[in-house]
């Protein structure tokens, strides 16, 4: 594979956009991505988004992005792993890239979720509908399956799964593009209404609707743009069973560690060398399990680790400065994009007042469903 | 890109499956399509598929196939662009083996139309939402429109159109996994239900439920497995306005053209070193219009091509010898793999009662929408 760079990044803000429409959402982060990178033209384009068809009515939106951009001939694909959907077309514009058949390719992911949908029925379209859905289970019920097995093995405790909602939303506050930009205390977030018992609606990510974007490009091509390029060093994909019931032990979550362990090998790296992590804290139990299964921590440790204050800004590893999904917002397909424009600026110095000091090497993790796919990149200024 | 080959296929009968769920039958194409390659591990899984949210209450089908074929680690992605999505998720399984990322890859196309949905509202989500089905237009309505104005522009006949179902249900009547296996008169196609003027139902692919599959290796790989490899030797994918109205000219499909053009530039051929083709023949219309983006005929002279048999099996230039969507089915994303793996039997000559003869190079041609996209495939004997 060529070495490829980000050489352009762009986000709109996230939250309820309702006077933009699912295209408008799009080109915006679009023109933001292409103006920071200076480029005159891309080659072709990915669209990461969960189900625009079940929330808009809208399928075929890879060609819809394309013509909307201005770019009506140009290659586009939509790319789904459910909640993962921005992070894999990442990935499969990075091939692309790499594989020397284009030279810049955007790569964005978008989501309207607040025009009306049944957001919890689309939404369970991620999990098996023959053997989950069906029988009655949200996500947030799959998910406190997750969580109460994990105080139960581990001794994890309420109050370290409410200090990943704390911290997420300290971060958040800090950044413009943040749907939620409130603290919390772990007392509100107990107290918070019941959603799926332990997780209340504090521990959970919202509906958000937004976009995100950015450009890929060649090495010969990323060192005569606007901006720093960053190299991307690792990528990493895997799945697991679809449904819950399926695995040894819910507390692992499999895919995770594989597309981890996939992405250190890719890049020559261990857990240790990475300064910051963006990761899918669609519930607050969800970061903790990831932690761990990235390496950031020994197993089952993750909600001690989170208490003692190392995944803060200032901790021995920043996660989710850009305040992650709690707090910065969930449009589900552009989520996974969205924490690859947080490590760019992040790794660019751009990132203002959430700024990780000295940060050289970043790392995304993005996730489908509970868990049935994850993919992980890492970056580094070139 | 190093180069790729096709080491395996396999599909599915199409027709209403109504004994199958989704699973079911991707896991069938799957099996058949490994068994016949003779494989004992794939690297990544890429899954072409319209609209499973909305047919039948499930995304993320990257995964759940990854999980049900017993390989629930690897990589697996959904692919969709409308109903080229097949197509696409080939070309993108393509990048990752030309990248040298992974040495073998199965890409696969699926689609359960039969369960129950609204299949007009769900096919109506490839054409754009805000200007044209909000104001009633359906996809039937689309291409009559285009019959329409072809039929003004170049005196294509309505007997030429009929043309086009004659000879796609004489192929498919020898294809043994053809949805419908019996001969048409061009009396019958215009005598049939109307269904948008002047298009009756014998002019229109049907709903159909099926899948296929097929297996892309480096060629250090293919010259090991059971079956001689077939190579890829052109890619080429393109995009055009989502809405017809928004086109200077409704008779012409700028993507079928521009995908054609980077497929043949990449291979180094032209348009009268095709052998045969299989071509997302939709409506009767849709094979007039793509036979002469493809180069195959001068523009205007495809209703009179066909009517002078240079597309039939034992014409200059057999088109959808495998009966093409009218007659063998047409499972929106499965359709573009089903087409690849037509091409591959034919090259490998294995296409029996309907083989075509001296069969060498072979171009598979794609279509979402009323052409916002198209992805074309050429292919050759390794």
């Amino acid at each position: 594979m060529r070495e490829v760079a980000v050489i352009g990044c762009g986000m709109t803000k996230f939250g309820e956009l309702w006077k933009k429409s699912l295209r408008d959402i799009f080109v915006e982060a679009a023109l933001k991505a292409i103006d920071d990178a200076g480029v005159d033209r891309i080659s072709s384009m990915y669209v990461g988004s969960m189900t625009p068809g079940l929330f808009v009515g809208q399928e075929h939106v890879g060609a819809l992005m394309a013509d909307y951009l201005g770019t009506p001939q140009i290659p586009a694909v939509r790319v789904e792993s459910a909640c993962c959907s921005g992070g894999m077309a990442f990935r499969l514009g990075l091939f692309e890239v790499a594989s020397g058949h284009s030279d810049v390719v955007l790569v964005g992911g978008v989501e309207k979720m607040t025009d009306g949908a049944d957001v919890t029925y689309a939404l369970a379209t991620a999990a098996d509908q023959e053997y989950e859905v069906y029988h009655g289970v949200t996500f947030p019920g799959l998910y406190a399956m997750i969580a109460r097995a994990h105080m139960h093995k581990y001794g994890t405790t309420r109050q370290q799964l409410a200090m990943v909602s704390v911290k997420n939303h300290h971060n958040g506050a800090l950044n413009p593009n943040a749907q939620f930009r409130g603290e919390v205390t772990v007392d509100q977030v107990i107290k918070a209404t019941m959603v799926a018992d332990p997780l209340t609606v504090l521990d959970s990510s919202p509906v958000s609707d937004g976009a995100a974007c950015v450009l890929l490009a060649s090495m010969d091509i990323a060192k005569k743009v606007n901006k720093p390029a960053v190299k991307v060093i690792g990528t990493g994909a895997a799945t697991d069973t679809l449904a819950l019931h399926a695995r040894e032990d819910i507390t692992t979550l499999g895919s995770v560690k594989q597309s981890a362990e996939a992405a250190y090998k890719m890049a020559g790296l261990k857990p240790s060398d990475i300064d910051l992590a963006e990761v899918h804290d669609c519930f607050s139990i969800a970061e903790i399990c990831i932690i761990e299964e990235l390496g950031f921590v020994d197993k089952g440790k993750g909600g001690l680790f989170t208490e003692q204050g190392h995944t803060s800004l200032t901790g021995k590893i920043p996660v989710n400065p850009s305040g992650g999904l709690k707090s910065k917002g969930h449009p589900v397909g552009a989520t996974g994009v969205a924490q690859v424009v947080e490590v760019v600026e992040q790794l660019r110095g751009e990132a203002e007042k959430r700024q990780v000091k000295n940060a050289k090497i970043g790392l995304t993790q993005n996730m489908g469903g509970s868990g049935a796919s994850s993919v992980v990149h890492i970056f580094t200024n070139a």
